[in-house]
Parts: structure tokens; C-alpha cells; sequence
């Protein structure tokens, strides 16, 4: 049967980083297995199998260490491959990471004129990133952690994030650059512990910024699942404190090292529940509205024509996911579900309009008469829930 | 649209155990949300459902510590509903967790009374299982292990083991039982560490055996996945040794505690590939003939409709993925993908038919003159084919 | 040689639940090993070891369901056992997870009647934990998540979350409770996943609440390290917010179900370290002037003797760690060994007293003419300063 | 204080990688922080810290592709190094994983072409490691694996891994070597998921060997780590097969990446009855009379000083461990509680000595008059066990 898998267009928001579809391969065990990618094949390549752009690091547009001369002019070829595609930039970010100078972190390093290089190395990609359009600016603070309790003065260190962040955004302001900031959690890998390793510890951060409205989050489905963790409720989350900025789509296999397979190649129920709240989460319209970022790594046993490939499974499998989603939703019998597991009686409040807890208190019917045996009883429907779910997932309805 | 999904009968074979449909739903934080169910009413119940059989731990059916005329009366009642229905008995098993007296293990206790009390109730309730026509005895020793590396001499445990195997082997024997014995692995829970953690341990322990033939295993979906593994690798080297012997299939969500969800529940994705090995896996037809068993839970929250809509949940997820792997199979996209990726070439031996090691030495196409970098470059076509089964487990081919 | 381990002291604030030495021990799989401890006995048992509070939550004390009459004597019985041995209730908690009620949750149930039945059990406790004069109210919400995302809509859920804490803190405050509330996070187990999973989780959440102020948190080793978390990481972020309002120590083995071991029987390094930082880490004074509070589960293999005895084994493990990590703090060659760390170099700004971006852009020798090389090049050292940690905790130095 | 921490010398049997000591610290986010280190300098910086041996892949000492000549030269060099030194090399391994030739495996690629260079490459190094005077030789098989199940025919793979390790297995007979193999196992990274994948599955596979004699194991504490199993566990099953040919000692810190810490700085309590195992496991004698192997990596961030003082931060600590876990066995103490924890009962068989199935169930007090109740309520005694290793550990007893 022929694959009845909806192709991708611009429409759809689909984002990749030049790192991505550019990954050499190298890992820690072995060499890379594929040459370098110019960054203007990577934006043609993205470009004509629908992507609707393209996110990078200053460093895989330009090498570290670059002159200015060299700096001007790998941004010009670039330049031009968008305008010649279309591609957009919605996003830029530092690499503070590869060069053994951040071997201890960039805005955490205890070595203070590191983390000054750091401020400065970042300072200077803004001002491209603003020239380039893009409205969202991510920090992976990879190096920002430790392998030794004794090493790191976690506080301290979380002081130095602070002024980092704080200063960062002060500058984007001044100069009246229309960017966010996106904070990219990871619990570990390449430190051994890292900083704000979750959306949860990047959300309580972000609170104590001077600039915290505009600093959100970039989540990586791999990072949150590295720690056992729900990725639909972590996306949730931060969602409801307004905090979802971007996103990073790709695929974990549970918690061991960073993966970034294909989206959907790791947990795809998990996945499908992702695009479902991503898609259908702000009452059966998007949740979310940025692009749909791609940051996987193409897997090392394969050439070009399997780079490619990858990169179009990322967005074939989300389009199918959206619509698997979009019918479920649409099914009576999973509405009739829905109700039945009172789903949406969680929207209620819990105290009635104008009620107190003195009129709480005072409810017997919400206590002292309150018949506990059936409602324990009461069967919750949550499994039925789930395999209509699963039926339509795996296209059965 | 109507869910076109298969209806299961006896000839799938599927079997649940009595404390699946049965469980009270009493976890380490909660109390029962469920009365017993009569193990007559299980019977009923899966059998109107398609089930093919039953399975139970002796105190399942007959509660610890009933005389020999209750006992009698219950195995007559139960005897009486398999008669009715039609549901066969393929395997049985003991409980040597749930009393207090096995709190430091069964088989392999550091106290030689609880041993022996241990080995007793085996043997009692191997004649049960033969009376009734099992021919496949489960040992899951959930309780041998420990929380302190102080407290239990491994090797002295693993020599404990293997007596108890050997004596209820040869008891088993003696008897002409048409029985097998099949290890099922955890690696944790309720024991800070159990032993025979994983398929391979299990496998490597069951050559030490008198009768290391007639013992094979019993993996759990769920079991293996809490240690991070594979579960279709781990299966694949058990039917390898040609010790697959009986299968637990469940869902399970990364490394936590022991979920037992519906199949299909936790990991969808490797879900797809175990049933295609299961019933493509030798050439196209079932590498497995014996019972598909359910061991899983249904959730807590749920009433007796939903402990019945999650049970026949679990066989019509696993009937959807029969037909999608068989779909997978017949895909001439597939075909031709599979030997893009060489994948069959693994299956010619390395040397050639009659070719030595010394004639290895001597072919220098093989080392001197091997065109390493272009067999380097050669990509494998690895994302492409996961992507492929991805579409057909969506449905979407 | 005799133990050179120093003995537990009221002055010490080590405080254990009702729930801890007087759990039964029942777990997933298998029943009660020891009979019910009466609360009475609880108080004179760790009041005899040296301990300086007990915690409880309601139903530990008064049996969920007991009338009025019954109610007040349970109370005034352990207010006997209380003033007999000078023994202070600094926390109290609610349970909201054993009755099957609370099986899809309390606060966050989808059944609004629960939602109201749970607001009210926890008010009826918060004045009995101020009349016993706790100071500190947990929340804990086992039973606040979901095993299926189609199940719970996770927005509505939190809504639900802050309408009940914003709740109960008014009414706290009307009342003129000094009572602080502390959330307690956990990833999973009992529910598949528990909203709020993590200390950051919790932490970004509080910010949202109407009382911020009164809220904060109370961690517990073993739930952050089931995901694999650094729990000393965490506990720093914490206090760093300011938020470290109450502490669970115990011990656990990794990403598994939840162990409640005996503090020190699980990731001892990390238990040195936490130790230090809330004996030391104010500059070498307490971080933490609160309870230290185990929260564990005497091992189910154990009799009585075996409860008193591990509960001794959290405090002298605490005791040994705590004279550990002074002797590390106070040894020449570790003050030496942080300062070529440079440790303390994080705590200096990274840009001087005064200093802007402006200056920071105008310094040349932060950017243009940093010595890249050279600061890559050094050692951080950081390695023999977990050594010289080892050491100490090996009392080899 | 001073230090009282013994001194390594040969007779310790330490032994080190080339690629331990010499790692550049290339990791996947980053490059190298430090320089090759000459394999001349390695030897020489091991011996005068008082190791005894040092072991290498083919391509630490002769880089992958080097002429005959240079190869030659190499192997002179490092010779001459190792006479001036006294060191030895009781252990050579192949690198079959760096170079992109290997991306998808080995013995198991599913390119034939590939296998067959494989196999060539290491007879090449057998050769070598027989001239150097080496018994063992490691097998770690870190690309034969999968990312996808569709990719990999699992069961050709241990076919083939089976070819591989007879034919070169017949090889080292042939030319009467003097040498054992040894399978390292490890789970995943790099691949998605490798097969032998634990202590176990390699024991199992062995079992199918032509050789099975001539093959045992060389488990890594870290390997078994990542899949959150007990270490100690799978060391005393792989003696109790009679198959612990090598070790590899580290540390990690749980379910993630491969983090190959200095030995003792993950779980520290389990490296205690590690070392206690193999020094003290065969009735107070060493279970194990191999080298001490430590396979670890220096930590990203350390230059050569730091490099140093973590290779001898290895053999300190397991000295340390090695003098605690003595003090442990002689304690008065320890030996009357692990009588009372019955820890020795365990030795004996649990049918007496001429005993019968027969007799046993003709015993009556085994079961129909075993007193149930009374086993039941024994307390174990483990924790307090526990605890004393515990207070051993921290030297305090």
C-alpha cells in the first residue's frame, strides 16, 4: 500500500539546526563518519524537503577562533542560501560547550575570566542573531554542572547564572533587539550533574531574573526522559506558567546517554500525547505556536542519503502524529470517554464561585456526609482512555 | 469511523494469570480499591472475552493456609468453570512472596526451615499443575535477594538455587510430569536486588542444572525494561539458546517501579518488534508457539468494567500489531530496504564454507588490501528502515 | 575496636514519622511483617534513643473513619506520651493516598467531590497540628498524577493544585497559625507519574501561589535520586530560593521503586556531601537550622529489634558524617586544595563592582585578547579534591 | 592529620589502560583538553606510582593504519619502556570501535566485509599480546549492537559473534598461546543498545562456545551500574561460573552516560563489598587473584597533574576498602551479627546430607507441622549488619 504520510511544507513550522543534519558523527568511542555539511547545503537540503528554517550556534556558522574577515563572509554565503530558500531563522544559540576553555562551564566556570569570555562570546552572536530575525535566543548550559560535590558551589554558581542571564537580557534591551530568551534543561551528559536539570529547576530560575518575562524555556524531549521523566507533563507545566518559548523535538530511548534519535523513534506514545497538547491543547487549537524544532542527531551508521532521510522521517512522523491526534479528538466515543473519566471536571473549581472555606466548612455533604465508600468505588475509565488512544495512534480508528 | 480492530479467540492463544484480572489493587500507598474477584468469575469472564487460558499461583486459588477439604473444594469449583468454558490451565506457578515467612526469600533464605517449607509448597502444587494439564511450572523468585551485600552469601544462594531446581526437577521427573520449568528475571522489587536479575543471568544459571533441559524461561516485558534493557534483544538471545519457553507480556514506563500496564501501555515501539519477532521471527512464521500470558495490572483506578476493558485491551493491541508487523513483512518497500541495510547478510557466516582461519590469514582482500574508508563511508540505511516500521505501526501504510 | 560513634542528643533535631519505626511492612508483594506499632510506643522508643520530635500524618495516628469521641482520645494519649518524654511534633502532615478515595488523586482528583472531601481532611489536621505546635505542614501528593496523558489534563490539574494550597494558606493565616507549608516532590510510584516531580517542579510552582511566602519545601533524598538526580544539587537550589523549609533523609539505590533505606545505606558520598552543606555550608555554619527528619522504612526482613536498631543507624550514620565533613572543612590541604579550584572564585561577580556591558565590551582583555589557550590548558583540580572528600569520609585522614 | 593511607606497590597488581591515563578527554559535546600522552610516558608515570601493569588496544600503542615499520618501532619503544619499568602487560584488548569502519559492529557488522577485517585485526593483535607475555585478552564488542530492532537480525549477530570468538578462540590454541579471552559487557552507549549486554547475557553465550573453557569474563563496575544492577551480585555470579577471568574497576554514578570515575568516587558502599568480595570471598582469602584493573577516565577537566593524582586516587581508595573490609571480617562484632543473621546457614544444603525428595516430603516438620508464625516473625537482623559496614566504611570502628 502506497504511505499515506502527509508531506511537509513551511506551513508547518518544521526547524532544524545546522548541528543536526551537520552532525559529523564523532562520539566518544569513535571518529566521525561523515564529512563536514556547508551550512548552504544543509539550508538547501532543510529547504527543499519543506523545512521552514534553520537554527545554528556561532560556532557551525562560523569556526571558533574565526577573523573577521572569515566571520563576515561565512555569514554572507549563509545569508544568501536564505534568501535564496526562504528559510527563516527563528533561533540562535552559543556554542559555550565544544572548546576545552568551557571545560568547567561558561557562566558557572569558577575561572572568572572564562566566564567573562563567555559573556562576551555570547554578546557578540546576539547582535547576528538580531540581524539574522530571529526572535528566540537558547541557552544549553551543558557545562554548567559538575562531576564533584566539592567542586562546585552550587549557590554561588547559580548566583553567576543569574547575573549572566540578567545582563544578557539587559544588553538585548538596550539595544532594543526583539528576542526571547529559552532556557534548555538537561540533568546530565556531557557533566556529570548539570545545573537546572530539569524544566521544573529552569522555571523556579527564571522567577529570580530581573528580565524573568522574557526568559522561557527550550525543552528537549530526550533531556526530560534522560530522567525518567514525562515529557507531555513537563510540556504542560510549562506551558501553564507561560514559559514554553521553543522546542526541541527528537527521541530517547530512557535514561542512559543523550540519543537525539528521530522524533518518534524513541517513546511514540509519549510523542503522540506531545503533539496532541502541542496541537489540540488550547480547547482543540494549538497550545503552542513557535516552530517545530528538530534537534536530533542524525544516527552514525548512516551516509548523506540517510541524513536526509532522517530529517524527513522528524517531520513525516510529527504530521502523522498530528493527524492520529486530530482524530481522536474528533471520535464520539473518545469524548464519550472523556466525560465518563471526568476529564473535564478538573476545570472546575473546586470551590463554586464566590464560595469561601468558611462555606467549605460548612458543607456537610462535602464531609461529614460525604459517602467515601462510593466514591472510592467509582471506576475512573482511565484505561479504556488510554487504548483509544493507543487504537488511534496505531491508526486502527 | 468504526475501529477496525481483530477480535481475539482461543486460537491466539492468549492466557491471563488469576491475580491479573484479580488484583485488589493494594500498592505500598494505598489500600484494595477492589473486592476479590471469585476465581470462577475470572474464568467466566475471560473466557466470554476470547482468552484461550488461565494460569495461577497456588494461593491465588486456594488461600494460604486452607485445610485439605477447602482446598479440595476449591480446586473442584475451579475445575467445574474450566470444564464450562473451555479454558485450558498452560501454566502454573507458586507463591513464595507473599507471606511473611518468605520476607528473606524462598529457595534461597538464609534460614534452611523456610527453604524446605519453600520447596514443599512447590512440589504440592506441582501435582496440581499436572492434574490440571500445565505444562509449563513459573519460577519468579522475587523474594531471593537482598538489600545489603552483608547480609546474603550470593554464591551460597545461587548453590541453594540450583538445589531447589535440581530436587523439583527430578521430582518432576520421577513423576512423569509432561512439565518445564521457566525462570522469569527481575532485577529489583520487592528486594533492593534480586537475584538472576536478567534474561542472561537467568540463561547462564540454567546450565549449571541437572536437567538444564527442561528449564528454560519466562521473561516479562516490564522486568527487563526496568533495567534499561531491550526487551526484543533480550528475548531474540532466549530464543537463541532455545529457551524461550513461556512469555509475560505487559507494559512498562522506563526505570521505576514495576508498572505491569495494559501491553502496548508502556513502550509501543519495541511492543511492535516483539510481536514481529514472535510470530515473523522465524522466517516468516512464529519463532514462539506457547501462550501469549498477560501479566500486567489493572490500574488502580478502575472498576470491574475497566479490569475488563484493560484485559481485552491487551489482545487487541497485540492482534494490531500482528497485523502491522505482518503488513511491515509484506512491504516491498521493506523488502528492498532490508537488504539496502544488509540486513540478511548477517546471516552468512563469516568464513566462507570450508574456509579456515589460515585461509583467512592469507586473503589479503580481507585485511592488506580492504578498502577500509569506502566500507566506512557505505551508510547503512538504518533510519530509513526504522522509519518504515514506524509508518506501518502508525497505520499509515 | 569499640565504635567511636557518637550518640544522638535532642540537640541533634533528629525527628522520625509515626509512619517510619511503625510501618508494617506490607509492600506490592507481599503481607504485613510486623504488627501495628502504637503511637505511644513510637514516642517513648525514639524519645529513649535520643530523638527530638516525631511527625505523623492524621490517619497514622487517628484511624481514617474514627468518630469524634475515639478521635480525641488517640490525641490525648500521644499528647500523654508527649509530655512524659519532652518529645515535639515539628511537622504534621496529612495522609491523602491510602483510602481508595484519593485513588485518582486529592487535590488534583477529576472527581470534585474529592477534590472538596480532601480540602477538608487537611483542614481539620492543620488545626490539630497547631494545637500541637508543628510549624511546618507537608504536602506530599502521592496520589496528584496520572498513568495516561489522555487522563488528566495536567493545566487544570495545577490550576486545581494552587486553588487548594492558596486555600488552606488563607485559612492557615486567618487563623493565626505560625505554620509554614512544605511541598514534597516525588517523580513517580504509587501513580506512573506525580505532578510536581522534582524540586525544581515544586519550587517554579510555589511562585505561582498566593502565599508564596508560607511555602517551600521539604525534599526527600531517595525521590530525587529515583530520577537520577543529584540530591546535594537540588537541596542547594533549594536553600538558594530560600525554600528549605523541612528535609526527608533516608537512602536509595538509583532509578528503581522507592527504598526508603536507612540514611547512608544508599549513594553514601552524596550523603557526606549533603550533610556538609547543611552543617557547613553557611560559611561554616548550619545552611539548616531545621529537623533533621528520616523518612525511611525499617527493612521488611526486620522484627522490632531491627526497627530500633535502624533507627539508631540514621542518626549515627548522620552523627559520623557530620564530624566527617568538619574534620574535611578544617584539613590544611583541603583549604588549599579548594583554593587551586578556585572554589571561591564563584562567588566573585563576574563583572567588577560598577563594571557594565559597555565596560565588559570595552575590555579587550576579556575577549579579543584573552588567552583562550592558556585558560583551556589549566587544571581545575577537581579530582583531588573528591579524593581528599573520599579520604575524609574514610576517616582515613 | 596526616593521611594514613598505604602505598601501592606491584605486588597489589594495580593495572591501567594506555587509554585511561592517555584519554585526550574528547566527549560528545566537546574536544580534547589535553594532549596525547606518549604510551612511553604512560608506563613510566604508572610504574613510579607503583602500579603493576599496564594494558592497551592495538591502536593505543600503534595508531590504526601505521606501516609495518612503524609499527614495529612502537612496539619497540613501549618494550623497551616496560623492561626499564618492570612493568607488565597481563592484558591486551582490540579496538573495534573508533574508526567509522566499525559504525555498525564488528563480529556482528552486518557488512561481511567488515567481519572479516575484524577478525583479521585481531588476530593480528593476538600475536602481539602472546609476545608481550599477556594471559588475557578482552573482548568489549561496544559497536555490536543496534539503535533499531528492524536492523539488526539479533540472532545471526550471536552466530556470528559465536564465529568470531571460535575461530579466533581455535587460533590462540593453535598457536599455543598462553591466553584467556574475556567478554566485556555493557548495555548501551554507543550503540542504542549492545548485545551481551550484562554480567549475564555474556555468561550465557559463553556457555555456546566451542572454547567455552578458554572464555570468562571482564565485568566493568560501571557497565552493570548503567543498568542500575548490583555490581557485587554480578561479580559473585560470574565466580561462581567459575568465570571471573579480569576486572575493570571505576566508578559511575547511576542510569546514565558512561562515566568511568576514579574507582570509589560513585557508589562508594558498593565498591566496600566489592573490594570486600574479592579480598576477603573465599573464606577470608581472595575470591580473585587477578590484576586490579581500573578502567577509568580522567576527568575532562584535569591537565597531567590532575591526570596523575586520579590514577593513584584509584589505588588508594581500593586500598583503603581493601584494609576497612578487613577490619570488617575480624570485627567480634560483625562475625556474632552475621551469625545471628544466619548468613552462614546458607551454606548449608537444605536437604541434609543423603536426603531425599522422599524424605523430605515424608518430613512432616518441613511442612504440615512447620511453625509458619514463628519463621515469620524472626527479625533478620540485616540492617544492623548493614550499619556496621557502614561505621567500617567511614573508620569508625
Amino acid at each position: 500500500m502506497a504511505a499515506s504520510v502527509p508531506s511537509p511544507s513551511p506551513a508547518d513550522k518544521f526547524t532544524f539546526g545546522l548541528w543536526t543534519v551537520g552532525w559529523q558523527a564523532r562520539d566518544p568511542f569513535g571518529d566521525a563518519t561523515r564529512p563536514a555539511l556547508d551550512p548552504v547545503d544543509a539550508v538547501h537540503g532543510l529547504a527543499e524537503r519543506g523545512a521552514y528554517g534553520v537554527t545554528f550556534h556561532d560556532d557551525d556558522l562560523i569556526p571558533f577562533g574565526s577573523d573577521e574577515a572569515a566571520r563576515e563572509q561565512h555569514i554572507a554565503r549563509f545569508r544568501k542560501a536564505l534568501d535564496e530558500t526562504g528559510l527563516r531563522v527563528p533561533m540562535v544559540t552559543t556554542n559555550l560547550f565544544t572548546h576545552p576553555v568551557f571545560k568547567d562551564g561558561a557562566f558557572t566556570a569558577n575561572d572568572r575570566g572564562v566566564r567573562r569570555f563567555a559573556l562576551r562570546k555570547v554578546m557578540r552572536n546576539l547582535d547576528l542573531a538580531a540581524e539574522l530575525g530571529a526572535h528566540t535566543y537558547v541557552f544549553w548550559g551543558g557545562r554548567e554542572g559538575a562531576e564533584s560535590d566539592a567542586a562546585k558551589d552550587v549557590r554561588a554558581a547559580l548566583d553567576r547564572y543569574r547575573e549572566g542571564l540578567d545582563l544578557l537580557a539587559s544588553y538585548v534591551q538596550d539595544r532594543g533587539y526583539d528576542i526571547r530568551f529559552a532556557i534548555e534543561p538537561k540533568p546530565n551528559e556531557p557533566r556529570g550533574d548539570i545545573l537546572l536539570p530539569t524544566i521544573g529547576h529552569a522555571l523556579a530560575f527564571i522567577n529570580t531574573l530581573d528580565h524573568a518575562d522574557m526568559v522561557g524555556l527550550n525543552p528537549e524531549v530526550g533531556h526530560e526522559q534522560m530522567a525518567g521523566l514525562n515529557f507531555v507533563h513537563g510540556i504542560a507545566q510549562a506551558l501553564w506558567h507561560g514559559k514554553l518559548f521553543h522546542i526541541d523535538l527528537n527521541g530517547q530511548r530512557g535514561a542512559k546517554f543523550d540519543q537525539d534519535l528521530v522524533f518518534g523513534h524513541g517513546d511514540l506514545l509519549n510523542a503522540f500525547f506531545l503533539v496532541d497538547l502541542l496541537e489540540n491543547g488550547a480547547g482543540g487549537v494549538p497550545a503552542y505556536e513557535g516552530p517545530r524544532h528538530f534537534d536530533y542527531k542524525p544516527a552514525r551508521t548512516e551516509d548523506f542519503t540517510g541524513v536526509w532521510e532522517s530529517a524527513s522521517a522528524n517531520m513525516r512522523t510529527y504530521l502523522l502524529l498530528k493527524e492520529r491526534a486530530a482524530a481522536f479528538r474528533a471520535d464520539p466515543e473518545v469524548v464519550e470517554a472523556l466525560a465518563a473519566a471526568r476529564v473535564g471536571e478538573l476545570a472546575q473549581t473546586t470551590l463554586a464561585s464566590g464560595e469561601s472555606y468558611a462555606d467549605l466548612l460548612a458543607d456537610r455533604s462535602a464531609f461529614e456526609e460525604f459517602d467515601v465508600d462510593a466514591a472510592a468505588e467509582r471506576g475512573a475509565g482511565f484505561v479504556r482512555l488510554n487504548q483509544l488512544a493507543v487504537e488511534h495512534l496505531l491508526g486502527a480508528r
